[in-house]
């Protein structure tokens, strides 16, 4: 256990907002509800960026750019989006400071009040149809498969680092299609390609389904989503795609001529993920001891730390490493030597485990007069002791198997803490527990708004593999033919 | 010329703006002054920005983000950067919208204001400096070299796309150190870096030079900067480099302990370029037929068209269309092969030779015959009929050929452009004509203002080679030691 380091047994909450400060991965801001994201949490975000942007662009998207602003009555178009999106939001109303007529400080000029205000974009499903109109005019025209990665601000009331901040950053896809099959299909496409990037490089096993009406996008017909189950049994929505029908081409009038020389509404969707999956990947892995990293996200997947007494002997150790960096670079793992001597050895063993750097070869003068050499790994915390020519090798297994054996780890965890319930007494309390209640539900936005009331429990969505089976509603009786996954959640 | 456009001497200011939109870079968006950038515009920028990140982490830097909004207070605690930016600026004054009373529509909610009003960044000095108080206690800290990809927001009153726009994209470095003179280095250092993109990747000749006191950064002791020249004969800044002394850390209270255990203030830089390099990019080698990418820039570097009668001949095409665009691909070289048969070959000569990419290939079943191929260089708008099997050595070397002969193209117009002026009636009339005059200053801010209210001509830089020359003002006949470059600007 890392020193003066809160336990998840403790205080799961207080144990995630200070690893979260003490890993370097972010601080809150000055600005309320607004976070820092520091260099060691933006390396890891980067390379989340870069992999989902490859993926993207692989399933034939292009990134584009849209204004940050989004004038207010362009939320009055689509109404359902209006209730969802218009409420807590940064609004400006101004667009010049003057100084203050007392003299003192810098007010609002008066004079450069704006005709109508403008939102800082909280999604931008309504700016990007009011440009896909001046795009679109045929069939020749679509699909339109465009991307974009922005920053978007919500005025959360209660925010927390990663998971629920004011500003954040994600990426926003926005489709436009000729028929209703195309956008559909576009819409689970997306949901896999999240739900992969989860499970390959985030080692982050994920529930793929459907959320219920109660709980969709604002505008859309159909929300499918991936969730992740965190340590404390908590549910983290990781990622959405939404089939958003003719809904924004009706608000926008966007219309094309079909292929019959038809005048046609086009249909959409969007999908997202942000730097929400920052606190799911610390969330799903982490332990008492620090951060720890799935070796695909790691910015340094390799640390190699020295110690010795002599000048001789650092140079000794110098050279072996310049080797072992060479020959691990070839193999695009990415290395640091740590021989910084302001630092000791025991101070980087514990920065380093705590960053939730994958590997740690200490380079160790004593050990080296019989070859040997120490590494340590991050997933279990285990030591082993190895011959110097090993490293190598036994660098690139772990890259893979710590990558494997995490999502393991994580895998079994969902695993005990995902349990069929089938009555309501039993429902309260096992909720109480944590974890998914794979439950029958009679289907109504009442039902789930009730059992929401009573429990704090949502369904978080309905597998889209869930078998067809017949059973009663937990809290109604009534009939139902597939479980759904309730959960309380992030 | 393309059909139906207007032509750079016809009027070089619509020629830009017609051109940013027929190529499919940009449009202006329904929100005042903000634009949308274009996949294809996207790309583009994707590119350097891609190139400059890895220029920016080879020297050390990394990247980090910051807050979108800044507290109204933190621009008064910096004196001059207060006159500079607390000026025409987005101000976010509440945070929730909500119905109007009386029913019709949404109002900023009066009980949803804030205590104290946010600004959208226009740059992010305070912000950060705000941050790095918390971050540096002692000389152990230092240095940081952070950079931060992100949107900013200047409420311009005349905007054009990518050159002036109220949001545009960019990337700030805010570095800290603990000596001036490491500060300074960093400052000149940086300046490097961007010459060295735009003249190695934009093919983009620059002058490196020093800012004078009223072209100087709000907040700095000394501005560097890269100054291009456009084709009419206009300067544009590329990229500043600024020197901020220990102006911010001051204001902001960033003290560390010295090696020496003593507390002093730290010193800073901060350098930027964006989206207006786009800009820079078009009007630097764009001519009267479209756009024109240097190859190391451009999305699709080669372009293959097939022209076929038969199913047959199609097929034929095909295959050797896909041996040449795997051997490209090997070599690095991006291809596009457009086979849709929407459109006719005319068509697509048009498009892509519009939208700049640097070859086309023409795959004529009836050329192919013997064996013989036409390829097309969009820098000089040649054509040449070529053995099929040098196809992909050909493109190889017209991927240098075009972007060594872009700059030198560039090179050549800004020298013929260029020269020594050393009266003031001769510098009235040379200025009408554009270009760089290369002229004696006294050294004052008066004299420069009144040039440029006299002529609308500044002071770009001076340069930072410039030699030692002894010469008069050309406006007061005082004495100077060097020239420096005046012109007008963008």
């Amino acid at each position: 256990m890392a020193k003066d380091f809160i336990t998840r047994q403790e205080n799961y909450s207080e144990w995630y907002n200070e690893l979260v400060v003490r890993a370097d991965l972010a601080e809150n801001s000055s600005v309320r509800g607004c976070m820092v994201i520091k260099p060691y949490g933006y390396a890891v975000w980067e390379k989340m960026q870069h992999i989902l942007d490859n993926m993207f662009k692989q399933t034939g998207h292009q990134n584009a750019y849209f204004p940050l602003f989004i004038p207010k009555s362009f939320f009055e178009k689509e109404a359902e989006h209006v209730e969802g999106f218009a409420k807590e939001c940064a609004v400006v109303t101004h667009h010049r400071l003057s100084k203050s007529p007392s003299g003192k400080g810098l007010i609002p000029d008066p004079s450069a009040k704006l005709e109508e205000e403008l939102i800082v974009r909280p999604t931008s499903e309504t700016i990007i149809w009011d440009t896909y109109r001046k795009w679109i005019k045929s069939y020749r025209d679509l699909p339109i498969l465009c991307n974009q990665w922005a920053n978007v601000v919500r005025w959360e009331m209660r925010t927390r680092m990663f998971l629920r901040t004011a500003e954040f950053l994600w990426q926003e896809g926005h489709t436009a299609h000729a028929t209703r099959q195309e956008a559909e299909q576009e819409t689970v496409k997306m949901m896999h390609v999240y739900a992969d990037f989860a499970e390959k490089y985030m080692a982050m096993p994920v529930i793929r389904g459907v959320k219920s009406a109660n709980e969709r996008f604002a505008g859309a017909i159909e929300t499918y989503c991936i969730e992740a189950m965190m340590q404390d049994g908590k549910a983290l929505q990781a990622g959405t795609s939404h089939f958003l029908g003719q809904n924004f081409a009706k608000a926008f009038d966007v219309k094309f001529l079909s292929k019959e020389n038809k005048l046609e509404y086009v249909w959409a969707t969007s999908w997202g993920v942000s730097t929400r999956l920052m606190g799911a990947l610390i969330m799903t892995h982490s332990d008492d001891n620090g951060l720890v990293l799935p070796p695909m996200l790691a910015p340094i997947q390799v640390v190699i730390v020295p110690i010795y007494r002599s000048e001789e002997e650092k140079q000794e150790i110098d050279s072996l490493a310049q080797n072992v960096i060479e020959q691990l670079q070839k193999l695009n793992i990415s290395v640091k030597y740590d021989d910084d001597d302001k630092t000791k050895p025991g101070w980087k063993f514990n920065e380093y485990e705590f960053k939730g750097v994958p590997v740690r070869i200490t380079l160790g003068a004593r050990d080296l007069k019989e070859d040997k050499v120490e590494i340590f790994r991050r997933d279990t915390c285990k030591k082993e002791i190895i011959h110097k020519d090993e490293i190598v090798s036994k660098c690139e297994f772990l890259m893979k198997d710590i990558q494997d054996n995490l999502f393991k780890k994580a895998y079994d965890l969902r695993a005990s803490k995902t349990r069929n319930v089938d009555t309501w007494e039993e429902f309260k309390q096992e909720i109480e527990k944590g974890g998914f209640l794979m439950c029958h539900w009679d289907g109504t936005a009442e039902t789930e708004e009730k059992i929401k009331e009573e429990t704090k429990a949502t369904i978080r969505c309905i597998p889209i593999d869930a078998p067809q089976e017949e059973g009663k509603c937990i809290y109604t009786g009534k009939p139902s033919h597939r479980r759904v996954v309730f959960a309380r959640n992030y």
